[in-house]
């Protein structure tokens, strides 16, 4: 199946970057089928959110910026494209004015990929998405997660809503999806409503804050989300609001003194050939990017995050 | 109460308008009180549409785009703040999780404002505010509309919805408060779903398409409203996408080939002194609005309802 | 043959507008076939301009905005999608690096559609392609012209080059598949280089400049347009700087004082069911079009441009 | 004279329009000197207003636009290189922190030019400038003028001062460099502090408001323009705020529904081979221009004073 | 007093963050008076720079921005609404066509703050405005000074000028209300004029470039600071330009290679407590931030200062 | 000849940075001379590139953002104006519809260049500008190269193509002006083609990945990079996306995860006095770069690479 020229990227030097349909790392669109390994999908979903919205747009900006990712990780060496078959599995389905269809329609899709043994790796969409993701995703018990974020997602509710961008972490402990010993949050801060992190931490969670983060470093930071991960199974959440808004300032919430890109790169690529279920970028508004960098980051990220997975599919 | 110092705008010569708060027109801000004559309300709704949000961050960009609006109306001559208690009073409330809920809480603002016989002009939030606007407003039996939009607004419903922004005018009537024997729709243009326009002329609506008011000429156009509407209490509701996107292109679902500012200033003026229960301008999305001209846009028409209900209510 | 769901644009109740891949129109991407009527194609090659370059991404940036057009045509009544069998075929194949050879790869792909008796409607790529484009469609004589632009494009040379963006008109004559006598060029205006305009009319081109439409009025010259084109085959080339700047500012070499959108619209829709060859929207340049209305405005010229086609096909 | 090399603006031919140094319409860079006939001359200066600043920018954006502007005028045939000495004569000085100072040597510039018989072409800067232009250039007796704005410019002061630019109509009447009855005012409109067109009709100003435009049509507006300012020695100044937001959005105090371009065209070409003593285009600020059309406009209005002067100039 | 309601910010469960006027921090606009703690204002002043100009925008670009910011401080725990009557205190007056009247109508505003006892936090407005600030504020013998910026703002003049943005530093030390020995200046850098450091050394500042800066660390860049400013009043001052561009881009000056937000993040905690007599951000320039991170970053930064300054207050 | 006025950049006391001609560095625009030191040239080409275009305004871009660069050097104190004389030489030559014409136009422009003396400071233009400017500067053997990069440029084609963007490095080796034994490449980082890296290693270039960056630290880069290069000559180049792109945004091809500014500062100030034969900044494309940040980015290392050139010609 390695190879298999269903599956293979279009070619560059045939047809240019610039050219033809924009799909997600240049892949090819196929519905929804066992021969896929590993899908790329948009969650265009944004219902989710108190503050600004825009993440609907977001599959569509990170389709037209993943033009221009190429075959070959520059670190790990690995050449996704050979050892899994890939492909642009189109958006998910959502009713724009509809949240809990949205969320029943979004769960149902992403049930369906388990059903085909598809790795999904969704590009949203609000940080809403984790939640009918993981419901459709997660049957055999709940499974690790690292979260990367400046805000904690752990809210009981928000305007008296308790499914939404900040309530995904609390409702998987409560739906049982989510195994509170192996939960890593990295990346959070930024003025709060209250004491927002202790519950995470009553729960049992890893919480890395960004001061944390500043003291232990990267290397050691590593080290704990592998500690605290092991070497059962565990989904993958990257909030882009956990970045730095100098990297990637289209977003909903922006959060200042955050990650940069290169922080996030080494750490997916310590993730290489874990057992990674599933992963998400969420939160891109490309109507707030002007200058496209933060599409182009999470073209970038999703690559890291495909060669870290068929690192572990191999 | 002419000239009621708590309800004149900022003076320009003391405060320039680059400075301070920024409010509608910079008059001030008030809550809910009968001394105000005319409301300048915020209505921070998107839910309702099928395409691209934003329109939640509508009354933010009018309120800094009207700094620039003087006090004295250039043809009419009017001057609003001298006869009428003008003030800004805020945002209608709403919940961004929850569409359904949010329709019933700027009802109850709208119906607030009518107990204080304060007639309101608007800034959404998308086209689907003017159900709950006139849901609030409209106690007597059925008002005449005049709609300014490139959508008919008509269907039943989008993506089984009933209650969007696209549906406001078959609510509506089946809710009874439009007449539709007093209806103007000016400005319908646009690809279509199908024969959006013909259920409208069904009900007996005067339809004014691009087409038709190319060969009808602005003089008869008005001619035309006018006599739609006769002398009984009327809404004007502006789907900011009535204009031609060259003018506003900060809009969900621009069309190209519309209206004209100019087109609207000579139209909103022929409605001088006529009864005006209120007025909306919606669909302005400032996120697609980087040279700002769809907020100075809105500003100028709104600055131009505000003189016609005026003269209205002297 | 009608109706066949291997081509009917993707549906915005199920996939709603923002979502998934983006293709000319939410048409299926297909590759070339004998089943296609109207093909849908990006012509993403900007080496033959000597200003500034981007049109290179005209057909992603036409393919994104597109997500708004329906399936009906307002005035027309027409439903291509019911009558033809529509596809984006994705882009012409193109050398980024090497002009010559991208004339010749242009060529040879329109040469497969007249094969496939496929009626192509192309989104540029800078004004050279009409060249390559007529050179592969045009077999049986010449053909009449109807060109919307603000330059003749027919200098001898540029740069002491023959083969780009400012001589097609020239070398379409020179190399006989333009019939001088069926030729309209329409909204021509600008600072010119010499008597630029000279050599068409020595030629036989009608030539109406900005000014002479000005007089004419848009009924006239549409009578002018249809007199000189009569009822043969001829090709509808638009270079979107026919266009005045306020509405489509995303283009290399703006010229102010043009022909607005409707005046296209109109005279677009009155070739409905003529001999249309094929049809191409030039000289989209995305990174000037920060509103994005230059792209909403090609995508609706695409759906009139359609509509016209399909009439004809019919 | 005619031809001088050293007037020649650069060949696109050799040097293309990207490349090299900006200048206006790619003129060359001169010193004062009484062998330039026409000077082309920035401005830079915006301690006038009461609004937003970026005028200061105004050269420098026109400069960069301008260099798409070729030599042949295309109504009129102008070949202004070939019969004028035509320069870039860098920027008028200023002092950035001193409006009073700036003021004069602004002026002092102008004499400087008037002295070497040169008309100068300015680009602001804010509508402050005329007044130091004038005081420079007028030396026997008063000017006519023909100002196109949508601010009459005649209030006695503003915050307190007198000389900024909502001012110079009134100074130039009080200081005697103005002739009230060949005063023509094009294009007022927009909310107003009071009655401010009244003090220049008092004086005996044609004003032409936008409603009268309207009613008069172009051609009887441009015989009006000549009635009034006769065959007596006169100045043109443009607020580019006289010109329809969408087309100049990137200007301080943008006010809708306004002249077009096309029409600025027209009505400049009719003044050709009048006696114009100088010309100006203000209230540029590129910092409001994402798009670039409002220095595109000024760069082609500036060519069409250029074509106009020349002719008188022969 | 904790807790007074009328200085409580709104509530975004009950108004969301989008909605109704922008206020700072959504703190309520109060008229000065002495119930007041902590005063934010804006001073809307940029008529001292001799680059770009724009930061007269930056209180409504802040104001709009700090819609975001929530209550309690992520890492002190400070809940400055809690313990601290925090209040929008509008504007500074000022005359925008005169320098020298604005500067007194600057420091007559903060005179009266400093009678109220009220610690006022500014949003500037051009880096002169500490003239009038301090001018205001100190009355009882000179201050510490901290200051963040890439210039040292030690200029005798500019254009013959001494009261600007580049000469504040020397003013204070002329006029008396800077203490020499407790001045810190932060994140120097940028090419020079001279050497323009050298001034500030003769008088005993401690200036930490960001060679010095990079060098000592930030651990050691905060005890130096501390060191320096002793336990004795000091103002905080922060030039945005200070803040590396692609973090800020939106100012008059930007310098690459400088401090990024989470160091002034990290410095401005480190200040909790100390008798800081008040603190601006300057140099915030709206119309060259199209992402909007630069008043993101202020308005977070702004969050620091209040709450470093309320635990000093309570 | 230190401090020839003819050579002395515009005084900004006297010209504010705003005003004027846009030059590099604010240099006075000179043609080629014997008498020049050192010559700033733009090189506007950009036909090399497979991705995206704009570089070819990359030098207008930077001409007019460093109208903001002063004097003198922060750290090393030089004085470049006063020991060398620097001047814009304005454009190497170009054919804009000619890739092969314009590579030998700007050769025999830099091989004037080397007949006169003059060490050039370029602006590209895309990174295909070495091999012509190596090729006119390079007559006495091989140079070593400071290559700073996100990519190697060592492959043997692009889509067929020898001489492009991404294979100088190559040909400079087949050609013989790089001496491989005195190549360090500098950032390579980003999804590859393949295994892009090991051919310059097998040649004995030195590599430092940004992996290899990070672990040796800035300092211990330096150490290699002048042990590598040597005493004897070398050239110098800067392909802006060797920078990260929340810096430099504005490029064809950026790839996350790169070098900041300040790294490049005092990279570029360690090789103050060495023989540098020329150097380069390339792949600014200004229409990605809204915040403007590349712009002023590349204004400031060209200055840093003035001065450093400046020490070695003392």
């Amino acid at each position: 199946m390695a190879g298999d020229p269903r599956f293979q990227p279009v070619d560059a030097a045939v047809v240019p970057r610039f050219a033809d349909v924009a799909t997600f790392l240049r892949t090819k669109r196929h519905e929804v089928h066992s021969d896929v390994d590993i899908g790329l999908v948009g969650v265009p979903f944004d219902l989710g959110v108190n503050y600004r919205t825009g993440a609907r747009q977001g599959p569509a900006g990170v389709r037209e910026a993943s033009r221009l990712i190429r075959k070959v990780h520059p670190t790990l060496g690995t050449r996704p494209f050979d050892t899994c078959n890939v492909a642009d599995l189109g958006d998910a389905p959502v009713n724009p004015l509809d949240k809990v269809a949205s969320i029943d329609l979004i769960q149902k899709f992403f049930e369906e990929l388990r059903e085909n043994a598809i790795t999904p790796i969704s590009i949203g969409g609000d940080h809403t998405i984790p939640t009918p993701i993981l419901r459709g995703l997660v049957k055999d018990g709940p499974v690790g997660i690292l979260q990367i974020d400046s805000h904690p997602d752990t809210l009981p509710e928000l305007c008296g809503d308790t499914l939404n961008h900040a309530t995904f972490m609390r409702l998987g402990l409560d739906e049982g999806w989510i195994d509170p010993k192996r939960v890593v949050q990295l990346g959070l801060r930024g003025s709060r409503f209250g004491d927002d992190i202790q519950y995470g931490l009553d729960q049992g969670f890893t919480v890395i804050t960004i001061d944390d983060y500043e003291e232990l470093g990267r290397a050691e930071t590593i080290k704990r989300i592998h500690g605290a991960l092991g070497d059962q199974p565990f989904y993958l959440t990257l909030d882009i609001d956990g970045v730095d808004p100098a990297y990637c300032p289209g977003t909903a919430v922006p959060e200042i003194g955050g990650l940069i890109p290169r922080d996030l790169q080494v750490i997916i690529r310590s993730l290489a050939g874990k057992p990674i279920i599933g992963a998400d970028i969420s939160e891109i508004a490309p109507c707030f990017d002007p200058t496209g960098i933060t599409c182009v980051t999470a073209a970038n990220l999703m690559f890291e995050m495909l060669c870290a997975i068929a690192e572990g599919r191999r």
